[in-house]
């Protein structure tokens, strides 16, 4: 399985966005106007959820090869909200175990008239191979690969630091932890890089920091003290317990105490500043509880801004598509 | 896990039912309310299901970490007829693997807008600890909870035998089986309790009747025959085979000779008797075939009861967070 | 578990299709009829799918006790673009894992007004089984049964046949593959033969052809190369792995060289030869990867006509038990 690196994979011939694969070569105004459009999708807690029928006749199929409810349950309520009909495929059974390889499947889905796919998957590559082969109606949309990419991650978490910062310019940017497997950092990164922000800096053990041809532009520092000194955002990252045998630190309380956003660091951050998480949260490894639930952490607005993100992408994909229908 | 065992949990500042976690503590007037409007909602078979918009523009998740196939179409269907978007979370698989804690789950979906949170477990107090959490638009429905609560079937109960004798003041009624572990048996007692009905039987081996501090009122019997006499409805209890070795019965036969309801036993039952279980049915161990399948079996229309009942659980918690949202 | 052989049992009393469990006993008429509307919902890949409101009201659901993702998917799709309420049954999980029973099951569903029930099922006999028993309004769709069945597979294969070569009368047709295990060939040669075509071939290894009383009419051969000459449609049926060893090839290449459709057997067919495969493929071995993606291949036409073949049945079948609630 090869990999088109090149962004114009997700193009169509008019350059317009067909998939959504990676946030790489996404420039700041399209960056932009998703995030508008999300803003417009965005309700307050406690009111109904925005509804509209941009997706009205189209079928969406979730195809989790990387189990992920939450991830799952977002961009379905994203699909049904906008009116599409939604199935959901638990690729460990089934086909999979009968042998039928990936491209058969997403060629059974498109013949159905699933027009929209969304994918998650552990491996590199799947999203861009599949996007070579599909029909000019059919769109890839990317929930997570492997450690590389989760587009729609990066921009909830822009929008949610939009919504508490307003400018983007003048922000310091902290990612922490587990850098090196994480598809959320380089998503973020790709945001926060290309909408302008003033310092992005991101923080790992040595083992767990990536080389040196990524995160162009970053400042590195393994050294979580010195990192979240002043940053007006600090993003915290998933842990995977097995991983930090690799950086060193046998255990959840070490690596805590090494490397978790306490109350204590918070302190060093600049007083306004706001706390993230990608979730599902290792409370107290990660990040300690009560910066969790504490006044500045917005992770529960980053879950909102997740389905609102994914109703923007959505809907602009299939308009993009529409258009080319419409006038060919 | 504290759980908060009065009643007021589940009502909101005006008094009104807000979640529904027990039939603990509801009314007569209460309880009759929403059998009225779940009587509104049945239709024959061979109808069409009733239908109407109700829950439009509302989201239901499905929690089920006990899986129960019957009891999640039920609600399922309950919330599809009502307008709603419903999505189904299995929690054996995904966050509960992650390590998520059970409530930053319910965070997610609140932030997702899902307004009500069907829940059902296998250990007792999640949902009334959950419900002590959640924002004041969330509402929390218990669909079976360990061997303490299942409101909305103790309803339905409620509403079968109210279609087959109109009114609960003479009736005597009898639970008889593994009543110890039973949430439908506590639940049912709750209900006919409170809506009045002349005698409560419990009927049970020694080793499966619960202490004396429960099920106040009750009579209780450990000889099925003495306990069904004259009885004018009988509800047979689901038995785990694993539990029928703790009433000294070590097979399923011995357990049927010993406590079954038979065709043979319903003859000392008031002839026009009624015989109602809440499945899935153990055929010939709990309750013989013939009297399951035969003449004085309501058990379809308890099962068609349950979509109608959950529907109006619905319905009357959706109206009275809306009135909510209105006024305040 | 007695099966009804008579094509009866799928009949109303006043000879309308109410279910639809075997192919056995559809007339020409009749599958041409089903053909023509499936024909009418049958839309160009790129367009949307067809849609209306068919089964508006109506409640279908999907029991799968074998596992078919590409299947369940085919029909859900069918359901929700008819306006229909779709519910799942993992059949693997829950109820049957409790012992109820597969009739208990159904009559739970039937309860709750869910009134078109797919099945499908490794054993032999469940559909007819069940038929019996379930309700007036309530229709049994086959969706695969043992080697025995398959109709909607039927109906799609003779669709998309039609589609590529208009008139059944002149056609040579050949299925090739392991027939004996196959509903797939069964249900195909209950639609070809009712249809009328010129000839009809199967061929398959000695160990894996069935027996003298089935298939009549077909012509068969065990040498392939023979069996393809001159022929319009050649559907290769999956093989299973563990079934090779029984034809005495104990791996896939040589049931490649000895059965697999390949190009250069292909040579051999009619020059406007089209080649079918039911899904999923194992590439390389029943059938080259070349011939499954060549331009004779309408492996990909026969899977959006299943959606429309499925389409045509719900909506046939519901509007024959309509018309019965109607009139009656």
């Amino acid at each position: 399985m090869t990999r088109d690196l090149s962004p114009s994979v997700q193009r169509d011939a008019d350059g317009r966005l067909r998939h959504l694969i990676t946030l790489e070569g996404l420039s700041a105004d399209e960056l932009t106007a998703l995030l508008d459009l999300a803003q417009f999708y965005v309700r307050e807690a406690g009111d109904l959820p925005a509804r509209d029928q941009s997706l009205s006749g189209h079928t969406i199929a979730n195809l989790f090869f990387e189990p992920s409810t939450r991830t799952r349950v977002s961009f379905e309520l994203a699909a049904l909200r906008l009116g599409a009909d939604v199935v959901n495929l638990d690729m460990q059974s089934s086909s999979r175990v009968k042998g039928e390889t990936v491209l058969d499947t997403i060629y059974t889905l498109q013949a159905m008239h699933a027009d929209i796919l969304v994918m998650r998957d552990a491996e590199p590559g799947l999203p861009a191979y599949v996007a070579q082969f599909v029909a000019p109606h059919v769109c890839i949309l990317n929930a997570g690969e492997a450690h590389l990419s989760h587009p729609t991650q990066g921009l909830l978490d822009a929008l949610t630091v939009r919504q508490a910062k307003g400018d983007f310019a003048p922000l310091r940017v902290l990612i922490a932890g587990d850098i090196s497997h994480s598809r959320v950092a380089r998503s973020a990164w790709q945001a926060f890089t290309t909408l302008g922000v003033a310092e992005l800096r991101i923080a790992a053990p040595d083992d767990l920091m990536p080389g040196k041809g990524e995160f162009a532009g970053a400042t590195r520092f393994n050294d979580i003290d010195r990192a979240i000194a002043g940053v007006d955002v600090v993003m915290a990252l998933r842990i995977q317990r097995e991983r930090m045998r690799g950086a060193h630190m046998p255990d959840d309380a070490s690596y805590h105490r090494a490397f978790g956003i306490t109350a204590e660091r918070m302190k060093k951050a600049h007083p306004g500043a706001i706390v993230m998480h990608p979730g599902p949260m290792n409370r107290d490894v990660e990040i300690a509880s009560e910066v969790a639930d504490g006044p500045q952490s917005v992770i529960q607005q980053q879950v909102a801004n997740g389905v609102a993100v994914r109703m923007a992408v959505l809907a602009t994909i299939a308009r993009n598509v529409q258009s080319r229908r419409t006038f060919q």
